[in-house]
């Protein structure tokens, strides 16, 4: 068995992988199409769901099966050492339903919703099957492909938490890949966590004119603001807040009931988001006060809900660990460049738990993600020399047999 | 020719009137059926307005027509002295579009929205032009009775400041009634005048992490509240603000584009109302530059638009004038209270312009105006005993011949 890069990319099984990742690439670009072309909106991954797990039984792996929280998951057996790799994508998109999920094709470009973000993460994890089943490649780890629910916004990380922390795979995950997006060259090695909240204030409302005096949500909400322009945070690690969305009131001559703002905290530290957060809520129970205490409470009090929305872990996986090694090592012997990054993606769960874990691209390029405009370009070299090298990564932590 | 309200009352001419209103009430609450359940809501009063303009030339009003902003109006000449008495009712309701206008009947009790605001008070226009054509009254002054557009909400009085402002009546109008609501017994004498705005901030947005530090219109919006919070005004004129209605940004992880808040701003004095208008405007600019002072600008400034969305001058009618005296003299003939009082109602447009103007009600008991569970009572001794003593209010400002 070997970890080392050099010596798996010289073995012969790896070769004969590398022609299938080759002499099926028009096979993988029509898997990217097809996937694509189900949509899965937040929430309602369903349909691509069964989908994919109609391919990974096609593929032959062991345990396929859609778990209670709706991800798709597979393994393929290794040697039987007791460890477990596992390499996800994510099913859902940010696009919600309705949207018209058909691939247009231009040249080697794919142009549509969420087709490389992460329609071709999905379509690598079959090409990957398929390589390392043309390549005979015995592993060492086994090797649990993930094709998880909830990774974008309001999904929460729900498909890969629960994999981790609920499912019958928790505690048997040694390494985390997440095959997410197209970037190759920045590796992910830095969870940004967040928490989201809706902040509601409500008070007692009553006519503008007539009532006047009375406490105003409002104005709990302006000194909120006021305080939160005023917080300090540090650049490193990097950490971050956003007053983003507004809504509340009913009408232009009524002292509103309820208003609220959302809000976004992040940090690359889990420390440095706890020490916000806490300074936020000291913010709104200081803002609420503030209201009651200056004006008139006879028909009722302010009163502040915070409501949280996201929940995303920060975490980090060190440098000189393994996984990081052999991926910049796997990089590189394929003419890439390679740096760390830092960024929100299902590699947040197993790095705040501690699991050594990577998010890493499906390769070629393309651009505009999360819009209506998104694309990918499949021109194959380039295409076929990142999902070559994404094949090396995972076999340099998982490892794999040589003769 | 008398406006003496007693000498009035004595007349056999306005006994005559009484008698009608008397004797058709019956068809004055079919009216107001018949009214009621045409829908006007805001910004489309138009197919009420095409019945009650039927309804005037039906009873012999001259100059009968429907003005460039969708008044109706039509004259009953008086003893040609020159003088014109406007006697108006609102067409508009508060209720959109599709609302269910449908009367219900429960003895002598009507519901449906609007029967009250202001349906009685249209259907008594009718009433008072054919209880005066009964009593071949001859009036000092031309009567221009009026069915107006957008007295309520963001109809913003347009109207009857077109009539007196814009339209071939501006400059001819002596006196201003509006009849408007039920409550007879308070006479609005002070007219509260309004700005209404929508404040928006703009700034350039991005993303909430990667762009952490750059303007955010969300905290303009915030010194803006905080400092509102502080402004001082007086409880005579009684002065009022109220941060009403939110809106604004687009993801929980982008820096808002835009924020915004409506506003609303009252006072019972121009003077007052002007001088907080300075203030909240010092406000907002001192907002938008404490923001762009302490952040980054480099991807733009944040700039505030202020867009007046209502505009209600204040004003008053003095006590101590004829209309105000008139108006006391007969209620109090009719055993009603009278006191004065302060709205917002068409009458602030005339106040606003130093014509005598009051708003009375059109009789009667009710509530829950602007509801949708609205409803009038029209039994008939006190119905028609305050149109009765409408119909002398009137009267005691436009004079009538006495034999």
């Amino acid at each position: 068995m070997t970890k080392d890069i050099a010596a798996i990319l010289a073995s012969p099984g790896f070769a004969s992988a590398a022609d299938a990742l080759r002499g099926q690439h028009d096979r993988f670009v029509e898997e990217i199409i097809a996937i694509t072309e189900i949509p899965a909106p937040p929430f309602k991954e369903n349909r691509r769901a069964v989908a994919l797990e109609r391919m990974f039984r096609e593929h032959e792996l062991e345990e396929v099966r859609r778990d209670e929280i709706g991800n798709v998951i597979g393994l393929r057996r290794g040697r039987a050492n007791g460890t477990t790799v596992a390499v996800a994508a994510h099913l859902d998109t940010v696009f919600p339903e309705g949207t018209d999920c058909t691939v247009r094709r231009e040249g080697t470009k794919l142009f549509a919703p969420g087709v490389g973000d992460d329609g071709r993460g999905l379509a690598a994890l079959l090409a990957y099957i398929r390589a390392l089943d043309a390549g005979m490649i015995e592993t060492e780890a086994d090797l649990l492909f993930v094709c998880d629910v909830g990774e974008e916004g309001k999904g929460d990380l729900r498909g890969v938490r629960h994999l981790l922390t609920e499912g019958p795979y928790r505690d048997r995950i040694d390494a985390f890949f997440t095959i997410d997006g197209l970037e190759l060259e920045t590796i992910t090695t830095v969870a940004v966590g967040s928490y989201r909240y809706r902040v509601t204030f409500r008070g007692p409302g009553g006519h503008s004119f007539n009532a006047f005096g009375t406490v105003n949500p409002a104005y709990a909400l302006g000194a909120f603001l006021a305080g939160m322009a005023q917080v300090e945070v540090k650049d490193d690690p990097r950490t971050t807040f956003c007053a983003s969305v507004f809504g509340g009131g009913s009408s232009i001559n009524a002292i509103p009931e309820e208003v609220w703002v959302e809000i976004d905290l992040r940090s690359e530290d889990q420390q440095a988001l706890d020490r916000l957060d806490a300074e936020i809520r000291r913010l709104i129970d200081g803002a609420v006060e503030g209201e009651n205490a200056c004006a008139d409470r006879s028909s009722g009090e302010i009163a502040a809900e915070i409501r949280r929305i996201g929940n995303r872990p920060a975490g980090r996986t060190d440098h000189d660990l393994p996984i990081v090694q052999a991926a910049f090592a796997a990089l590189q012997a394929f003419d890439f460049a390679a740096r760390t990054g830092a960024s929100s993606t299902d590699a947040n769960i197993p790095m705040s738990l501690g699991i050594p874990a990577i998010r890493v691209g499906s390769g070629g390029t393309g651009g505009r993600a999360h819009s209506l405009e998104e694309w990918i370009d499949v021109e194959p070299e380039l295409s076929i020399r990142g999902l070559t090298a994404g094949l090396a990564t995972i076999l340099g932590t998982a490892g794999m047999r040589h003769d």
